[in-house]
């Protein structure tokens, strides 16, 4: 997905939600939204937002001088998720269609997104998300291909979300291979994130190579391309991976609710709405 | 009231719908908010958020050369609250407390705001302006300094705001000046906007010498500087002109719907509120 002129104000708001998780210092704060307009110019519309994503990060640490603000705010997030991981799991076991479940499940944890939100309610996504309508609502395609698939390719999002994707593996009943950032950008899910979720008991953890706020391709390893046009079933988690991936030409399943009118407005729903959306199927 | 943080990605939003009202080009629009970006280091959080209005528009109008994007809605507006002139007259001097009503009305007009935002619904706001309990309330030291005063400064704001204003200069029973800007400036009324409403039957309209979208007595002519300080009495429409003025040290009364948080944050409000504030009284 290309950027919008609507994405602009917002990349200055990411830049101060961001700027004040890792400091406090106004000025400094100031300094970064200075930076970032001067560089505005030389950011193209044509760009997808998660690579100003991935721009906006690099500044925050530059400019704050924190390499990681956001790892203590990911430690909790995990940490949280983790105590809702029992009667989560139970949830879903005590469903009819307890892939379904899963999936909303799954779903219901993309909201935990410093990016996107400060404020979230994960209990009352969850519930929220076991009985609304999907938007979209490819499942039968996802459950037949994926019942043909031998290995899964899951790309994650945020951290605490984690745990979410997690029990959502637990339901898929194939060997999963589960993509990280390489390096730490906002809540993105890094290697460390996922091992703290539990996700190398259920999978096997990779790094796209990249540390964007969402999976464009171009700038992830020759690995993990490769591994990406190689992989029979694909699932890419919120709104940054579908950012990302939304044109490739192969196969893919999105899982993510919605947080952002621009992203909304590009898959044809409403904002707020959960979607599982295939393309190329 | 100085700027905050948080306004900056405000300023950003608040170019981009104004030139999008001059303009439909995406690259025009894209130079507006680079050149804003250039800018942004030299708009400093000391100086007040109309300073930056004014700045923005400066640019709307030499980027698209459009010298007054905002002509054809504010006749709009106008025109609309125009219709609604006499059934709000009805419904005043069928009121328990005429100035009370008329004040709830000319605070409900106060949502006719391109700047603020662009969607808005002015019989929902009349309505809800009616009945709804004031978050600041200081109707009574209104009351009494109008009573005592020979003569009121009435400073407006938006264009078909006018028309609101109009019907509490009808209550006031005392002669009036009514304050535009000098320019056009957002949907700002000018002297042209306010004689459309029909000010000129119940007021002197005078301009206060500048193009900012507040009033900021530092760049008002001298004439209205004067005026201000001699006044007996002063009432202030909207957000722009309690962003300017709520630091003087002279007796104002501001009448306002808060549409942004930041605003409501300085007066210790919620956003949505309708506000009666006299300040130094």
């Amino acid at each position: 997905m290309k950027s919008y002129l609507d994405c602009i104000p917002c990349f200055f708001e990411q830049a101060l939600r961001a700027g004040r998780i890792a400091t406090d210092d106004e000025k400094l704060l100031k300094h970064l939204l200075d930076e970032l307009g001067e560089k505005l110019r030389h950011i193209s519309l044509e760009s997808t937002p998660p690579e100003t994503g991935r721009l906006i990060y690099w500044m925050v640490k530059e400019i704050t001088g924190n390499p990681d603000p956001f790892r203590k705010l990911k430690h909790e997030s995990t940490q949280l998720a983790l105590e809702l991981y029992p009667s989560l799991k139970k949830t879903i076991e005590e469903s009819n269609d307890n892939l379904l479940t899963a999936i909303r499940i799954a779903i219901a944890g993309n909201i935990i997104d410093f990016g996107a939100s400060a404020i979230f309610d994960i209990n009352t996504a969850i519930k929220e998300s076991l009985v609304k309508d999907f938007a979209i609502y490819d499942y039968s395609t996802f459950k037949n291909s994926l019942e043909k698939a031998e290995h899964v390719l899951y790309i994650g999002d945020n951290a605490g979300e984690t745990v979410f994707d997690r029990l959502l593996i637990e339901q898929l009943n194939k060997p999963v291979t589960y993509v990280v950032r390489e390096k730490p950008v906002i809540n993105d899910a890094t290697a460390e994130d996922a091992i703290q979720a539990g996700i190398d008991k259920v999978a096997k953890i990779v790094s796209s190579g990249s540390d964007a706020p969402g999976t464009i391709p171009g700038i992830c390893s020759l690995e993990f391309r490769e591994m990406l046009d190689s992989a029979e079933f694909v699932i890419a988690k919120g709104q940054g991976n579908y950012e990302g991936l939304s044109n490739e030409k192969r196969s893919i399943f999105f899982l993510l609710m919605t947080k952002c009118q621009i992203i909304a407005n590009d898959l044809g729903v409403s904002k707020g709405d959960i979607v599982l959306k295939g393309i190329n199927i």
